[in-house]
């Protein structure tokens, strides 16, 4: 298969979907809508698992596991919440397999049909919230404070790989409160949560605020949300927080006794990010080379490529090597030596590039006269000659630049993609010249938002928490407007 | 709920169950056979995850995710595992849900059936190997060394918490190899590695074996195992890896070119641990007052219990234990300071044996007078007076002496429970008097091991791989016997 990726110019989305495969981050299985996660990619996933965990601890959660199966009865118990996902709920209706008398194979054996139908869990509030009912009793048992980090089902019916799958990695939180006071702080406490993780770890800036009504979470009283922006101009909304008020509660009927001993049903927050954070993480920073990662998250942070010929040379090189491998490891960098015989300096370079090394060395012949190496970043392309005593602190210096020079470069671009309008036209105009985030007035209705959604395809993607109260006149209606909201295409 | 457990002489099984469920490891939920792990419970689990994860990439792994879904098709391919799983698949059918049109709640939309439909993983081999087909052609490819932390079902009929429930959690191995003799050392250094965990982290001394045919993998050739013997004298079957020839590769038509460019068949292997090591763990160390855990997998190493009257005491109290709990944790040990004024100092005594903390350390008035903490061991009840300055020293050796003694103690029990039988007689008094393991000869023929089976409910849980080459008779037929092997009762 061809290294060669079509240029995002040419061609974004088959950009995308090419640089996913050819960069060993995930492929189609023949499972419609499902996606293997190859190695490469799935280590990028665990070392953003592994810094989400440690904040969510950080901030008082710990983990636990509920079923897969959700018994059909208990996702009509939320109305809204059974609305928002029985559409594409994968149904398990029997328990066997058995041969078929014909003689035709295997077939579902139809005497061993399940008394009440399974779902796979779309999201776990049903389960959870089931469960809950049986550990609330009392005030002292609140706040619940709880994460899962699980797989989720929704039968999407068009997929894109990390952004849309049927099947996704997620975490889920779900907290109980005494208070409702309690409860928004959760919701927007991990909203925050997020944001510091897209910034600090993805190197993408986000965009932080509450959704409108019509692009709330399914059975939730308010949604707080982190919108990301893509090179190509479209949002991509990267994590959301949910203040569900007492629905749940009631559905399910927690309630717990209060320090004056009354019984009031619970308050609650859910909040999620999942593999989606992958997609968003590729189209941020990449380019027509292939991925760009940010050093926090790549696999491999350092690759060392060898230019020899024969054995010999390469005992040489190798003698210059083996150390400095063995420091940068011990400041805690992730460091390859490919010293592959089999594939040329050139072909390394290629692919070390493909897959978003943010630092490579390269030693040769001349390096070892000048006591050198080369030192070539993949986010400016830049090299360097760097006396070998100097490449460990160079390495770790361009840790730090690089992760924040792809992030000034995400900040910027968002910068000159946030355009102000004041009139439909003009929305429209920028929508299809520029696109990005188009900051408007809103007459805070739903079927201006829905007439806006139909003709352009442009949603509202939040009503950010910084808004400042400027009152104008709605884009499209003309009807007074307390203060300006973001809308954008997204993914 | 009372805390009082029963107690395992009056009734193992009942033991357990409570136990599992008072010291909140996990309960069942409202789905048939699927369990809720608590969030101590899954603490734990997190625990053996970490240190697992680490082994597995030590000895060359990467993870990686495969679909949680199986076409029903794949899983027919290979004859003899699909004989093994079809008959406890969670099958589903339909992907859509609708309003019923009489106003009965929600059902199944019919017109919304699958084409294929799809079975929930009960292990991975027939998906894993379709997708290796796309990811092997040349043995530059191999070896291919994947493990992936999943879910997977499996519809028991009768379910236990941890021991046997519908929906587990495990990591499954999946590698593929050039050579017959590499894919076989794979499978050998598997169980080599479980067998270290086992006994290094959980303190459970296990005995590593090959399984008879009859006991085999579904689908392998060879299944190597670990057998850790429980406090009732039933043996629990803690990992499997599974040396599985060229079946998959064949069923998937999996070839590679070898170094001389002729194509073959891949070798393969498979490996697997589940929650059901929590089962193992919680009954090979724990007792009458309740769970007793290693302390390498312990959550909390260490709890402080202030013994106080009013806010004055307990500021004088903090004053010592503040440090302290700095100190230990700067040492890496895990502790709790446990002040909470809801509860008095015997029901917390209580709480954390149940528990199974390692170390408990108590302070109060006289303490603060001769500057001591009262020390005690979660295993031996042993209760010691040590000056504060001693403490740290004193808990750092307690955590490896708890850790040796309770695996010196699991060690002894099996030694005492492992008896040497020369007739069919004796071989049913020893099962019925003392349990354990059986060490006896067989003359090699399933017929022999099926009415042992049948009449004893023994089954041959192991050949050693120590085992001696020692002539002798079958126990029942009298034929020629190469060596003994195993048997034992078994969960």
């Amino acid at each position: 298969m061809s290294k060669n990726l079509t240029s995002r110019a040419e061609d974004y989305s088959k950009w995308y979907n090419e640089l996913v495969v050819k960069a060993d981050l995930a492929e189609n299985s023949g499972v419609r809508g499902c996606m293997v996660i190859k190695p490469y990619g799935f280590a990028i996933w665990e070392k953003m698992q592994a810094q989400l965990d440690k904040m969510f601890k950080e901030t008082g959660h710990e983990n636990a596991y509920f079923p897969l199966f959700i018994p059909k009865s208990y996702l009509s118990k939320e109305a809204s919440h059974v609305e928002g996902f029985a559409k594409e709920c994968a149904v398990v209706t029997h328990y066997r397999l058995k041969n078929a008398e014909d003689g035709s194979g295997i077939v579902v054996d139809e005497d061993a049909k399940l008394e009440e139908e399974l779902i796979v869990r779309p999201t776990s509030e049903t389960i959870i919230w089931d469960t809950y009912r049986r550990w609330i009793q009392s005030y002292r048992d609140l706040p619940l404070l709880i994460n899962q980090w699980a797989n989720v089902v929704r039968w999407e019916m068009r997929t894109r790989l990390f952004l849309r799958t049927a099947e996704f990695l997620w975490q889920e939180g779900h907290t109980a409160h005494a208070t409702k006071d309690e409860a928004m702080q959760e919701a927007e406490q991990m909203m925050h949560v997020y944001a510091e993780f897209a910034e600090e770890f993805m190197a993408v800036p986000v965009i932080k605020g509450t959704k409108t009504e019509s692009e709330r979470f399914a059975g939730a009283i308010e949604t707080f949300c982190i919108e990301a922006l893509m090179q190509d101009g479209k949002a991509l909304q990267a994590g959301t927080s949910h203040f569900l008020g007492q629905n749940f509660a009631k559905a399910f009927d927690v309630k717990f006794a209060n320090k004056e001993g009354k019984q009031d049903y619970v308050w609650a927050t859910s909040w999620g990010v999942s593999t989606r954070l992958m997609g968003a993480l590729i189209m941020t920073h990449s380019d027509d080379k292939g991925l760009v990662l940010p050093p926090k998250l790549a696999p491999i942070q350092v690759v060392i490529v060898p230019i020899y010929r024969g054995q010999e040379q390469l005992d040489v090189i190798s003698e210059k090597v083996n150390p400095l491998v063995k420091e940068l490891r011990s400041k805690g960098i992730s460091v390859k030596f490919d010293s592959r015989d089999t594939h040329k300096p050139g072909f390394k370079f290629n692919e070390y590039e493909l897959k978003g090394v943010p630092v490579r060395l390269a030693i040769g012949q001349r390096d070892i006269e000048n006591g050198t190496f080369e030192v070539a970043r993949r986010d400016t392309f830049e090299k360097q000659s760097v006396p070998a005593d100097e490449v460990v602190e160079r390495v770790i210096s361009l840790m730090d630049e690089i992760q924040k020079n792809i992030y000034k470069k995400a900040l910027d671009h968002r910068a000159s993609h946030i355009t102000e309008v004041d009139s439909y036209e003009e929305f429209k105009k920028v929508l299809e010249e520029k696109g990005g985030f188009i900051s408007a007035h809103w007459d805070g209705t739903m079927e201006t938002e829905d007439k806006i959604k139909e003709e352009t395809k442009a949603t509202i993607r939040c009503i950010p928490i910084d808004v400042k109260e400027v009152v104008g006149e709605c884009i499209v209606t003309g009807k007074p407007s307390p203060y300006r909201v973001l809308f954008a295409k997204a993914y």
